[in-house]
């Protein structure tokens, strides 16, 4: 029997972000109802970085992603996450496909704060900060252009020429290269940095902001003003990732948030569990963390696209 | 970039039981020494079985391996158990390879065993009792004639067709079918049942016999009289792994048999941190779980000589 190998490439050209986001939203509705599957992500340390295995299991589909984080890797020419997928019948355990997952887990991590975006941000909403020029900065745009229609971008970095780099990829959407405080004064506002100290003071937060904290996937990252998370209403992609790794991890560690005050979790929004904002004053906060089920949901897409297509390689890994 | 894909046979063709006791054993001596990196294995349930991630890092390989158990898998004629290994390297964290590991289980379970027995059994040992005819029989076999020369085998099980295919596997050993008690009257002895009832009574156990307890690798499941453990050194593959899932985790549940009561890891045994058996009438027993450190040790063998060999198919994964 055939394991499917699907590469970069493959991947790239089978997936647009419009597909991924409703995957994800997908996978966010049935853990909402409570047919996701996901134990928490292990962590295993190597001298120069770490391997993280996530296995989920949705509806007809399961699976683990193995991603790394080696952050010298960019002097050696190689990326410093990479991700490989492997994706199984949840029927009899068979490895229906390899893919690599860099991309999925680029599209994938867009797609969740965009749909955050949807559920949470004032319907009204046409602009959008991005606080980071970095990597992360292009799914996020991706993701929005497809949701917010129309949308005008304005971007913060340190660097000039990741802003150059972000601007020239988009053409189309005349990105506004700004002040943080301006980027920050957009009706959504993605923060995509590794920052370990907060960027992002209250006081530029005006009433009715979204914010999706993106940055924070570790413990000792956060980007934002902890008074910001203690007047907003703020939810997670995972309680227990949030709380470890998120945006809210160096606040609680502190003790000036507790996991008591998290709204609810973006499954109970999509499902319509929780309401999400009450009006357009309140100040709303995805804090995302980045869950294997979006993963899955993705891989699944990928899988059922691939085999319609025809014509990718595999091999017969089990020899059965 | 390439990514090595060594499918079953390949991996067949690669090993010989000689090299993966080497492997093994050398994996053994590394976590003595503390330089083996193995996080608790995950579990994902699903419906028809559940899956497995197992992560483990040794001196220059690092990877997971992604098994699953299927029971019901036999009647569509794939097997119940199939694994995958994602073989990737330490320093970049490069998916350098991706394995069929469902050989490689087999091989390290039955090598792991062995090597338990050259260090815990009675060094004149030369007779085999094999309690369970099935899959697992082969690799305890091929393991311990590689270790114990000459060996007599004798074999139990309540099925007349699985020992009829063990002995028509192995017409160089002469195995000799028997009853439990006569297979159990060996210097060495492996129990590699499924059942979740003690089927070996103490009475049957000589002094000086050594045992493999390798057929309960999961909660509620045991094949010896508890008795026996009471009066046994007691080493096991992981401390954690062998409490939750292996031969004492149901004595433990039932509190008659505490974790204080483990003499040891395998790892401190081979290092000799632990001396093993004090004399000739000890009984000793090794608790085999299965490590994802025996199958990272199996796997960078492979991969190297894969190498060194050349020929083999490979893809870009990454498209780097």
């Amino acid at each position: 029997m055939p394991t499917l190998l699907l590469d970069r490439n493959a991947v790239k050209n089978l997936m647009t972000m419009g597909d991924v986001i409703k995957a994800v939203e997908e996978a966010f509705r049935l853990c909402g109802e409570g047919k996701g599957r996901m134990p928490a992500k292990v962590y295993l340390s190597v001298e120069h970085g770490d391997f993280r295995a996530m296995p989920a299991a949705l509806p007809g589909c399961a699976g683990v992603k193995w991603v790394n984080v080696h952050p010298e890797n960019r002097s050696r020419g190689l990326p410093s996450v990479m991700a490989v997928l492997i994706y199984s019948d949840p029927e009899t355990g068979y490895p229906l496909a390899i893919m690599d997952a860099t991309e999925i887990t680029a599209y994938r991590t867009g797609a969740a704060a965009g749909i955050a975006s949807k559920y949470l941000a004032r319907p009204d909403s046409h602009t959008m900060g991005v606080i980071g020029a970095g990597y992360q900065a292009y799914t996020q745009i991706l993701a929005h252009a497809e949701l917010f229609n129309p949308i005008s971008i304005s971007a913060f970095d340190v660097s000039q020429a990741a802003l150059d780099a972000l601007m020239r990829s988009f053409p189309q959407f005349q990105i506004k290269a700004c002040s943080i405080q301006e980027a920050l004064a957009s009706d959504i506002v993605c923060t995509l940095t590794p920052s370990r100290n907060p960027i992002v003071k209250k006081e530029w937060i005006s009433p009715g902001t979204h914010i999706n904290a993106v940055g924070a996937d570790a413990p000792g990252k956060q980007e934002l003003d902890p008074a910001i998370l203690k007047a907003a209403i703020v939810v997670v992609d995972d309680m227990k990732q949030a709380s470890g790794s998120g945006e809210i991890n160096v606040p609680i560690q502190k003790g000036i948030y507790s996991t008591g005050e998290i709204y609810g979790t973006l499954a109970e929004v999509v499902v319509g569990k929780k309401k999400g904002r009450a009006n357009n004053r309140d100040i709303t906060v995805f804090d995302s963390t980045g869950i294997a089920v979006e993963d899955m949901a993705v891989a699944k897409f990928l899988f059922e696209k691939a085999q319609q297509k025809g014509g990718y390689p595999s091999v017969d890994l089990m020899g059965t």
